[in-house]
């Protein structure tokens, strides 16, 4: 008897084929000169999904002629039946050779089971294992147990703008019972992991001015309180030595890490370390001395200063006492802290250690959101863990992600249980030169939707 | 009997009008479209040296074709008799009306007897000034008891690289008993000001960083010591509360502020206090709390942060975990501070207290200059004063400069003494839109230089 899985291993090269010729067309949403390509994809992504065998796809056309949707649905016909969304994204990020690239980055280049391409892992590897695991359910006899919604957005390198207001006016076109968002990365090629928790986010900017206008350093250095000086000063008070943020206030919301937590992320520890190693390299590993890597990752909230800018930053040396400096930051948040509090605290606390020898200005900024803990014990995560253990043949770990996936916190007003499900790796140099995918991971990740769409339809089922 | 000072009243027309000239070719030495202007003033000027009764008179080209020096001689005859260097600059600085000028930066423009013009005061002033007194003498039958010498530089606004070469190549050409440097500025335009001290410098940058490459703060941030962190909170122990410096050894070689220094500066205070509020206006006066302004400003060391740059400094918000950051640093250096040892106490403190969790380097870096103290009671300087009571009406008082002139140091080493002789107002927005002189800022000038060739050759003679 047929099986969907057994159709995808058929079809592997096939599959391989269509993956390249998407990567190939340049899905660069932050550029104008690219919305032709952009217009070029979508257009080839709605034909896919009618030939493989959804009832419906559309490409819907953004506002101010932004890189468009595209919207596919199949219905089982099962009364009941629960609703699968699946998100991913189609656009890319900018690439050019001169960035560090060993080959053209539009060229899909295969080396070492290894696919160089950008848009290999972010996100195309998730569009088309998608997809092709959409099609090798499709193809078969005995069709899937659920609804399946797929929504493919083309400008989440560029802002999102537009899905989260489609979203919020059409909030009926995405409902679902699961959204399974696909994007990011697992740990290792044969480790997979599954993430349940992300960090929010607040931001602000905080501006120090005192003389009104740049001054001659010698005539006047010793009479005015330096804004860059006062500045450092500010700012070299937000932590303490052991990397605790020092602003009252800033931990009251914060739940503790639980002893599941500790239990969970103490199996990612190995495996993050070795990417810290790999990826950061900083002389040490450095911050909250209580908590291990995994845990300051992605169960603590931080205040990080993103940008420093004032005076004379050109070569050599000019001798100005600036009238300004300024810098950028951003709070990365944990369940249960509200963003707007979280800033009004830093506000409050800078406003009170600001000398009066100086102007000081905080100014709350964009983005904000709040922190998202997903169920690791609901159907959509422990659906998506037997997914993992049947494609990769290893039980996945759980992590908590440092990072904001914004999209998650738009899905989970339209449906009920949200899981993430990555299969590109941290090592794949998303947004960098080189951006690669193991083939593997491909193959892998087709096999586990597949067999999440199983589990999922059975689940209701029985 | 016809007096220099009567023929330079008689003349206050004709001079005005060359002046004007002058001030309409656009010297500016650091735009290589203008060298045709910076010869035409130079070839004006030589022939106006040679017009007004100068011995000698010639243009010096300079290498690589770059802005030269016009040098005029003329030797009284008398054996032993003094000799007076005179330098100033005819370059200017760059200027459009886009700056913020309410007229054509090179249109001279009188109103309310002011001109206003780019080089006004900076330095065209003090060519013209010079030279017109020198007319002035050179045109009586009794001439003046000293020789004179008159250096006019056309690349001041662009480093001066050339004269000091020039200098070092060829002393005797610039040798004198007293080396008269006219540039800068008076307190106000009824009160003459004499500077008898400047401060020196020495410069340095300091380099931090931590991740090999730029990260996303939300994937890493609470596990590395951002370098805009670290940096700042190096750069916030540099002072303490007071604005003292707290680099162990930096005021070693620092002398106290004498009686004498107080007694002086103590008069220039009200006139700093004025400009402060005027030029600098930040919330309130800063620096160390046991020290005037006016000694603050030039008789105590400074440290100076002059720029500071890392990670993302473009609109809005970038999540980045900068890889680096850095900052450049100017100390202003008071007699008997050397530059290098200065430094090197900086750079050992900063390796001092630079966490282990970054990498910090201090780079050192141009330029270099000791700190200059001028005699109050020498023959230059006492001569200098007198000439200006006689001008002006009034005695002037005698401050300490926070910048450096750094043709100060050259001419030390041609001259036995050296006097800074200023016609031009602080207020006159040198390098700024709108610069401008009290016109009759240049006919006191004029008749200052007549006093002042009068008085050192009378006590030559005496």
């Amino acid at each position: 008897m047929s099986t969907p899985y057994q159709y995808a291993l058929d079809n592997q090269d096939r599959f391989l084929e269509e993956y390249i010729h998407l990567l190939k067309i340049q899905t660069i949403s932050t550029q104008a000169e690219h919305a032709d390509d952009v217009a070029e994809a979508a257009k080839w992504l709605k034909s896919m999904m009618l030939n493989i065998g959804m009832d419906t796809a559309e490409v819907i056309l953004m506002p101010e002629g932004r890189c468009p949707l595209v919207l596919g649905e199949w219905q089982c016909g099962i009364d009941h039946a629960p609703t699968i969304l699946i998100y991913c994204h189609y656009d890319v990020q900018p690439a050019e050779i001169e960035d560090g690239w060993d080959t053209e980055p539009f060229e899909p280049t295969i080396k070492d089971g290894r696919l160089f391409c950008r848009g290999a892992v972010d996100s195309k590897l998730h569009v088309m294992s998608n997809l092709k695991a959409v099609e090798s359910w499709l193809a078969q006899d005995e069709k899937p147990k659920v609804n399946i919604k797929v929504v493919l957005e083309g400008e989440e390198e560029s802002g999102s703008e537009n899905i989260n207001a489609f979203i919020a006016k059409h909030p009926e076109r995405l409902s679902a019972d699961i959204a399974m968002i696909s994007d990011g990365a697992i740990l290792e090629p044969t480790q997979p992991s599954l993430t349940y928790g992300l960090r929010g986010i607040a931001a602000m900017e905080v501006h120090v001015s005192a003389p009104v206008s740049d001054l001659h350093s010698g005539h006047w250095g010793g009479s005015v309180h330096n804004p860059i000086q006062a500045l450092t000063e500010i700012l070299s008070q937000l932590h303490d030595t052991n990397g605790t943020v020092t602003v009252p206030g800033f931990y009251d919301d914060v739940s503790d890490v639980t002893e599941k937590d500790r239990e969970l992320l103490k199996q990612v520890e190995p495996y993050l370390l070795n990417e810290w190693k790999d990826v950061v390299n900083a002389p040490e590993v450095w911050g909250e001395s209580e908590y291990n890597l995994p845990e300051r990752l992605g169960a603590r909230p931080t205040l990080e200063i993103n940008g420093i800018t004032g005076g004379y930053t050109g070569k050599g040396i000019k001798t100005v006492l600036p009238a300004k400096a300024s810098a950028k930051i951003t709070c990365r948040l944990v369940p249960r802290q509200d963003p707007e509090r979280v800033t009004q605290c830093i506000v409050d606390y800078i406003n009170e250690i600001a000398p009066s020898s100086v102007n000081v200005e905080v100014r709350p900024s964009d983005p904000k959101a709040e922190a998202a803990l997903l169920d690791v014990d609901g159907v959509a995560m422990q659906s998506a863990a037997e997914a993992y253990t049947h494609a990769w043949g290893v039980e996945p770990v759980f992590e908590r992600s440092g990072g904001s996936v914004p999209i998650t916190f738009e899905c989970m007003k339209v449906a009920d249980e949200v899981v993430i499900m990555s299969y590109g790796l941290k090592s794949g140099r998303a947004h960098g030169p080189n951006e690669n995918i193991y083939l593997q991971n491909f193959y892998n990740g087709i096999q586990a939707t597949i067999k999440f769409i199983d589990v999922v339809g059975n689940q209701a089922d029985s």
